[in-house]
């Protein structure tokens, strides 16, 4: 058995993976704003909970498996860089932490990358060896698997910033430092500052309240004109990313995940059509996949690192 | 002793290779917009005069190596696709060529990639194992090694598509169906069509001739104001490609490469400055190099493919 943990910026969900299937999880909130150590002794209750539900015990388990989002180095097991979020993280002992209340084995990977292992293994990829992950989250991460191989890079970089390349070279500020990334122009964090820019958003009933993508998309089907015109260069913006990865990194398979996936049968369709009018595949047309079960591909992308130790 | 030969858009280099060393070279004319098949008959009889010159014959070679530029299927040793330039080339009978004239082992390999393993052999990344390529030519050719490994994909196609990630999503058409990739934006070829946007142009001296990087690069220092504003955002594109590359490929190394290279004294530092503002590598700063000799480092990158089968 393995325990995983998906430090995510929202929840942090933890689950004991029994032979590459989930025998119990839970979730807790993460407060990431407020940093991973505080959170700490509640990600430790929460596991003694699941070993009480499951009747599972430590002497069970063969290793622990962490994701976290950020560019993490999988070899020393070190949060290299994160923007935003867990800033404690950065350079914490992972190690020491794990030693100390679980006594076990353990890896730690980037959370796309995780999940990417994870739909590839077990999920809505299964047996593909040539795939590309994009998940729609708060941000948007991304990891790449090439002839079977996760890609990682020399600096843990290759891959997981696809949400960071830039489609607009006039656009927003993003976090990362550079300039309309594609998580600065359309990811969930993005979308208010987007939205302020076109007239008639401030008078919106949204405007007071957290925006999401089910907002924006539910506002542009009843017509206000803020929300046709934000979600139009939405859709431009996640295709013209998507063609970027196919480009760098020449998938069978792309496989889409996270909360915009909610409005997959309204967006999939029109993103797909401009994807494949767009992008120089000569060898013929790559495959679209939704995440088979995006809650967990993370924690099974973690067990299935563990059993390759 | 390899023959190695270079179909670039402009010339057609062929080389005579001897363990590493070019021992000769010539070039002609491409005349690529006629197709490829017109100007075979003019590669061999510039092998032959190369033979004559060096006192080699066929006898002394091991094999023959090609590089195209475009879409290379190196294990069938095909061209997939070519945008513009020698359109007979495309599914052309490679072998049977070679067999014909040389009777000789052959190699194939995209352009971009023979010239970073050239440059990681034998010149301006010698040992380098982590790096991008990046050819300021006609288009703007790249390439990418992971790791030690040179950077292919599923279909041929990884590694050699930097130019066509979008850096505008309002930019322009390019000719691989594609808006706003960086080689619309930013190449040789794009320059007319992004000059023609600016107030002024039209009344440039530079207005009936065929238009270089380093026409567009005097034309700024005289102060043209058309040229001052299409210079500027010239370098923002360049430095966002690059950007856009070092966050997909995480290399430790850029070589840079092409006709634009003969500004670099004046290009560089501003590029490589907007690079590093905007690079998201929290563990140090790229090494920047200009190729060593572009001219040759294609052929010697195949000769050493050749080598290596």
């Amino acid at each position: 058995m393995h325990i995983t943990i998906d430090f995510g910026g929202t929840n942090i969900k933890i689950g004991l993976i029994e032979e590459g299937k989930l025998a119990a999880k839970t979730a807790i909130p993460a407060y990431s704003e407020q940093g991973l150590s505080p959170r700490l002794p509640a990600v430790e209750q929460a596991v003694k909970t699941l070993f009480e539900e499951t009747g599972a015990t430590l002497e069970n388990c063969r290793g622990v498996g962490l994701a976290l989002p950020g560019i993490v180095d999988a070899d020393r097991r070190q949060l290299l860089s994160i923007p935003e979020k867990y800033k404690d993280a950065v350079g914490f002992d992972f190690g020491g932490w794990v030693e100390k209340v679980f006594g076990l084995p353990f890896i730690m990977e980037n959370d796309a990358r995780a999940a990417l292992i994870g739909e590839v293994v077990h999920g809505a990829a299964r047996g593909c060896r040539d795939a590309i992950m994009v998940i729609f989250g708060t941000g948007i991460g991304t990891a790449a698997m090439m002839e079977g191989k996760v890609v990682r890079g020399r600096h843990y970089q290759a891959g997981i910033l696809g949400g960071h390349l830039t489609t607009d070279i006039h656009g927003e500020a993003c976090t990362c430092g550079n300039t309309g990334c594609l998580e600065a122009q359309a990811s969930h964090w993005a979308l208010r500052a987007r939205a302020g820019r076109y007239p008639g958003f401030a008078d919106s009933v949204l405007a007071e309240d957290s925006l999401g993508y089910e907002d924006v998309i539910q506002a542009a089907q009843r017509l206000e004109d803020w929300a046709v015109r934000l979600v139009e260069s939405l859709i431009e913006h996640w295709s013209a990313g998507i063609v970027n990865l196919i480009h760098a990194y020449d998938p069978e398979t792309v496989i889409l995940s996270g909360g915009l996936m909610k409005s997959a049968d309204h967006i999939l369709p029109q993103v797909t059509k401009r994807i494949l009018a767009s992008a120089w595949t000569p060898w013929g047309i790559p495959r679209f996949v939704v995440a088979a079960d995006p809650e967990t591909s993370v924690l099974l992308g973690l067990s299935h690192l563990l059993s390759c130790r």
